[in-house]
């Protein structure tokens, strides 16, 4: 029986077998499989800690670390964790049993399972949000291309779903990238503060022992050890839900781009071409090219939403100090990081390839050039923008809503209307607004839409990606040497 | 290529296998493994039905459905659903068109995919809806006998966490089975409306064919068909979502027991005792006896909420007929149905064995009497509650709140503060008063914790409970003779 | 100092001014004057109750509820609760205290405000939810005349948002019936549960008084009185979250409706018209009419969602027995009721003015014609379905996607390709096919789009909007009646 | 007629009574009230911009100035908006063309309803968050000092609710400090990402006039204007939910320290003591003390939950540019803000006088140091851990769980049947072991409860603190100085 040889002192018959596979649900079989290796690395420097600072005897220290880089080998091709034997650490420690006998007896001191656990949830996390963030620096270099390559291309700027003003494509990939760069900004903070290493936290209050968090946490690639047992124990769920909200968040941007590109490819619009590569066909209708990808995309914020309240929810009035609730986090956070990554590869192909119909474009800009009439009218004749918006808004009228119709009599009508004035109205000046060329040219600040503004914060952006991306690219190499560097000190050690 | 044998007729190229494999990405493949016996039931209804309709070949449909009943074996018995080729549909079509050819043209017909996920969902979700609703009339059955059993079992009743009024062990399991019979009837009113066949809804507007829904719908042990195939497809994340809910509140509540017994279990307060079985151990602290399994149900309440979220925010503002958005749907239901299940059967295991400790209980029921005080002294002086109210406070006030310390003078001398009235106090008025013999006789009517009236009450829930559970496994053999029938009718009809 | 008044007699100096602020803090307080009405029927129907028990002198009795019906009165015109001196209980109390003094000692007895609360909140929400139930037959008589008016006016009807298979206006009205009746069903049974008065139920646990909730439950209006104190508490919250879930699903299934429209109505579509009425203009853009209502009714669907989780997620783990998580319910409640109301009253209207362009859905239903050319072929000459769609794919492609381009040329070309046979179309077999007149012809079964079908199932759902009529009105009947009967019986019991 | 006066042009009729009064509903209105003041700083810079940049004649722009200051007085001082006029912009464009008619037609001129809504909702966020993190700094200070106060008093750390590892009272305020330490600093980096002036983005695009954004963005206080109008107006919503998603962190952390609060005061564990300020009696039980403030902010963080869902749903989907959902955002972010900071405010002071019981604490550790006699059993007889962990476990057991039971023989005892071998040990050991004096002594490292590395954690926690007490103190300064600088300058402007 398991934990009369684990765990049992205190038990006269032990947890069911139901409780068991209750807490070590399939769900949880799949994670602990997928968290192995990083249990691996974090228990090698470990069992190197506790030999180094004269705690476990050299002897079996070398026994249970040459098994540890075996098995680290084995974990990274194949499914280790028997869910009726336990969790990992309880099938490590069998496992090590089995093949060093009472070695193995000093696997597993100076520690709890409960600050393992974050410290290789957190491994795992670091793994995936640097992929992650790799990812959004790709995402930041496609939306700055586009940005350049259609700033002046120009479209209808939509609010409430309806034509507004003129805008131009490229000015929408910079509305997202400006967005995603300051999310960028959020997560690297985020990750910042996250990036400390809970080893040495025990249960929640420490070990009986003089051990280094410092020692572990550098190999492990952290910046930094704890701060406090129980602030590490009870981050768990609430580390998670920070980053989840900045993932979730994500995709709830990425949900709204894919909405656009939704809308504005319908056939009745078709403002922009997905490429068929991303769509998908009808098992019944044959004509059908269905936006899937960018549908699921959009969906896929929902269940980022949904994971974030997973973990909220299950931390929610909690007691301090480790309880079975914060291994909710480990679901959720998991989950989170897998469906980013593979959401954020998929769009970004996706994004690449998006191109704009641009005759159709300009046909539709038409509908959004009135507010320039009254611009127009206001420089013109100082009659203030109130009294103009209200002549453009019979303006409209008058030619019922078709604005190609609109001509200088048109205006005077409307003049006359509204003021009881007579103006002469110069036709130029009604040619020159409804000119689908000039739909971009008062556009004269940065912020606006105009091409030339638009190249400006252009360079802006473009410092930022190529810092972030420094940065992200260094955090990598930290985390991939780290784990070389362990690994060729404990070979030393063994060999020594 | 995939694509261009069974979808692609306008298709240049296809999707790309990118796109493909994020829309069968590893979570869905492992749903669709598990939806494949219903499909593949749903599917045998539908030929059968398309062959009898004259819609198919009778040789063509004979090779199909012998062919659809040898994967329906394969199906219980393993994964057949390679997501390289796609859905199970897809893969089912490959299957047929290997090894029957030409004939297997004939089995995409009068149909889409898109009502047949719908009904495969339902089939799958009415099954373990069922399974749920027959552990819950188990749970009924253990609350039940938990009442009788303990109903003079008297306890403080506690109110923000603070002994508040004397009650029953007996009464707080009564409680929950009231809430849980409430439940159990609306989740059986949403099963009700939940029971009917969306075969037949098409891509969502219906078929180009004289189809026959109520025979599909009969052959699949469903009430009826459908209504509108825009809504049978429309509704899809709608009526999972109202299931979801019922879960979510179903796990909420047991939440709330698990919350009791997590604190009355604790050592230093020991009202009840968890049984050893449903604890686990520390890999560090040798004394410990975690309540685990209550923790993990009180927090898959958070999941079950999360669930309910995903669902709904995935479907709030997509736009009517299919859209991959309900895709999630299918994530959301079939998780909280596991989970559901699996947290019911493993409560009703643990809660079977919760045992009060009555001598600890009677201790702490003292300090839940005061009320009785103040009452006794408005029945007996007929002085206005509001005042005995504040000699009783005084009372414990004078008595330090010793509760055990107060007697008669201790009374007399707050009624003198408070009244500025001297009244003789009997002694025995205050030791039947604090006397926990008489803790509940002074409740007298149904809904109380009175002993004799929580019988009454118990004898109504009895009733419902059996209603519940004739109902229930009515349901139940409807489902399975269905499925029984079907398979003889199509046997037959193969052999014909 | 209100609470040495009151409740203050353990306290030495009682709770802080800011402790009573934070309890009552204006969200509450305009919620405790919302409540007040439903308060003092309570109060009153109470305290009619322990007078005709002999627990209360009738002397006292009289003046108390001859100052209740005075309060009541004024209640209905204006706010009653003062947050500084606590919630309406601590109010009433006050002001009866000032004015009938001594005897308003006796007015609160045998219950608590924790038992009391819970009854004012369900009268409230019934109130409220009688109103929705009507308002939502309201709807259903909108809908079903909407269906049989437009059941002949083809339009495109989409998945994946792209044009797929013929569908009509009137069928998409139907759709939405078809759910909401179903909602309304369920509804209806939550109501019927939820109908069942708490007042008996004390702190949690009952009180010592041999009190007639039976008495109390029939002169509020409700079904039946509660079966357990405790459940009757517990229930706080969860039975809110029920109806709170079956309001966020039904706003959920109206923002899907308004996405459809606010697609529609895209000028670029045109295919229905959002009434000017329920349009707002802009401050900047004269020619804009946004659909402001139709976005704003979508997005309420968040709140109502976020309300459900606020209820669920406050419940979710606290202990049995009334705790202050619990008053987060009535934030929750109300909010809901009155947004749930206030969007279905304006949605009703707004729905009953939007008209289609049938013109443009005509030409717009072109590209949903292709699968009948398919199962046409299928039909003529008995090739499988899957060699059809491929043909019809292709015969799509070789005319460009443009359908009106089709011949029985291009037919005979992709059977070409596709088959390798050389197979003879008529010309009228595509012509037929592509005839938006016969757009709907084939549709021939109840469930499909076919206008036939549609008029008997709508038949079929005018039942139930009947049945649903006929129940809510009896229990706003039931509901008015209770208080007249109260009122009257109140009154000759002051003057008797 | 409202709408024909300011917004008609293009309308017959203008939007329905029933339609305003939905859009300013009243929760709309009451924010709209608050909101003014800021709208009125934003929009006197605004007119400040336009008259220095030529767009407007002076001599309007002085009238117009001159009345908005006037105004802003008022705003101060009550409430400006009727729900029946519009909101704020349109209330206040009345305003100014009753008392200076056709001046007024040059006020809204060069920006939208859009920008401004953004510029008002960040200054009044910025407003409340600045607040906030004042009071967060606060709160640190006090968790800093309970933390010193508190490090040598020693109680029993839980897990799981259940003694684990000895710990000290001071130990649990450091964890907390750490944990809101960690989110003040990501709450920072929002802030100064969100400091950025949204004026300019006119209706999503920019404005026809060359006007000067980052005049405007210093006048009000921000770091910077906008990168990109459409972004700008995106952001709604989304950099709201990045707040929020912190204040929901941030409650969901002070949940938690609240559940320990009313779990550890419990009467039957009196380990701690909540003052008396901060709880509340009852109604009906003359003997209560209810930690009621403890409970409603422990059920804060539902709500805080619960508007981070209302803003991700709403905002989940919706096409760029403005769109009504966005409004949302407000009612999310304003009642997040005031809920915040109420919340910390009562918490600070509740936590300050928290107070613990040290001699009742001691006794409850004493059940939470066996592992130590584990690990001393290692230290002393080079047994591995594994083996002493069991040893102990059978030790408690052989004393019944009594651990002031245990003795040497004991403890030998256990010995010879876990190992079956004979080793003497020392009654000092045991003795030493199970002195509540030594509980703390083998934590020996930073982030352990050793009383003297708490204090070396505390060091550097301290410093934290200061920086971001500077940080915020700076943040306040520059915001006060904006608005009376801009003040000063509109003044002059006017009286020049």
């Amino acid at each position: 029986m398991k934990n009369s040889k684990i765990y049992g002192g205190i038990y006269t018959k032990g947890p069911s077998k139901k409780t068991d596979q209750f807490i070590m649900d399939p769900t949880m079989t799949v994670l602990e499989n997928k968290l192995t290796p990083y249990y691996l690395l974090e228990t090698i420097a470990h069992n190197l800690m506790t030999v180094k600072h004269g705690i476990v005897p050299k002897k079996s220290a070398k026994k249970i670390l040459q098994n540890l880089l075996k098995l680290l080998d084995q974990a990274k091709n194949g499914q280790l964790v028997d869910p009726l034997i336990g969790d990992v650490h309880e099938n490590v420690e069998k496992i090590l049993t089995e093949s060093i006998e009472e070695d193995a007896g000093w696997f597993h001191i100076a520690r709890s399972r409960n600050d393992q656990s974050v410290v290789d949830q957190k491994l795992f996390t670091k793994k995936y949000l640097l992929d992650i963030l790799e990812e959004l620096n790709k995402l930041e270099n496609i939306l700055w291309k586009k940005t350049e390559l259609y700033k002046e291309v120009v479209m209808p700027g939509f609010t409430h779903l309806r034509s507004a003003m003129p805008s131009s494509f490229g000015f929408w990939w910079q509305a997202y990238l400006d967005q995603i760069l300051d999310l960028h900004k959020v997560l690297k903070s985020i990750f910042e503060i996250y990036d400390k290493c809970p080893l040495g936290a025990g249960a929640s209050y420490g070990v009986n022992w003089k051990i280094n968090p410092k020692f572990t946490a550098q190999k492990l690639g952290f910046s930094k050890p704890l701060n406090n047992a129980l602030s590490a124990i009870n981050n768990r769920g609430i580390e998670d839900a920070n980053i989840i909200s900045q993932l979730a968040i994500f995709l709830t941007i990425l949900s709204r781009m894919m909405e656009d590109l939704i809308i504005w490819s319908l056939p009745e619009l078709n403002y922009v071409v997905i490429s068929e590569e991303f769509t998908t066909g009808s098992s019944i209708m044959p004509q059908k090219m269905n936006p899937d990808i960018a549908e699921k995309i959009k969906s896929k914020s929902a269940k980022l939403i949904a994971n974030l309240n997973h973990v909220l929810i299950a931390m929610k009035g909690t007691p301090s100090g480790y309880n079975r609730d914060s291994a909710e986090s480990k679901i959720a956070i998991i989950a989170s990081l897998e469906e980013t990554l593979s959401t954020i590869l998929i769009a970004n192909e996706m994004l690449a390839k998006v191109a704009p119909n641009p005759e159709v474009m300009k046909k539709g800009v038409i509908s959004s050039l009135p507010t320039k009439l009254a611009d127009e009218l206001v420089k013109k004749f100082k009659i203030p923008f109130r009294t103009t918006h209200k002549i453009v808004g019979k303006t409209v009228s008058l030619a019922n809503g078709n604005i190609l119709k609109i001509n200088n009599k048109t205006v005077e009508k409307a003049i006359k209307e509204i003021t009881e004035k007579e103006i002469t109205i110069d036709q130029k000046l009604v040619e020159d607004v409804f000119n689908v060329k000039n739909a971009l040219k008062q556009y004269q600040y940065e912020g606006s839409a105009g091409p030339e503004y638009v190249s400006k914060v252009n360079k802006k952006l473009n410092k930022k990606i190529e810092s972030l991306n420094i940065w992200v690219k260094k955090q990598k190499n930290k985390f991939i040497k780290a784990e070389q560097d362990l690994y060729e000190e404990v070979t030393k050690f063994i060999n020594s």
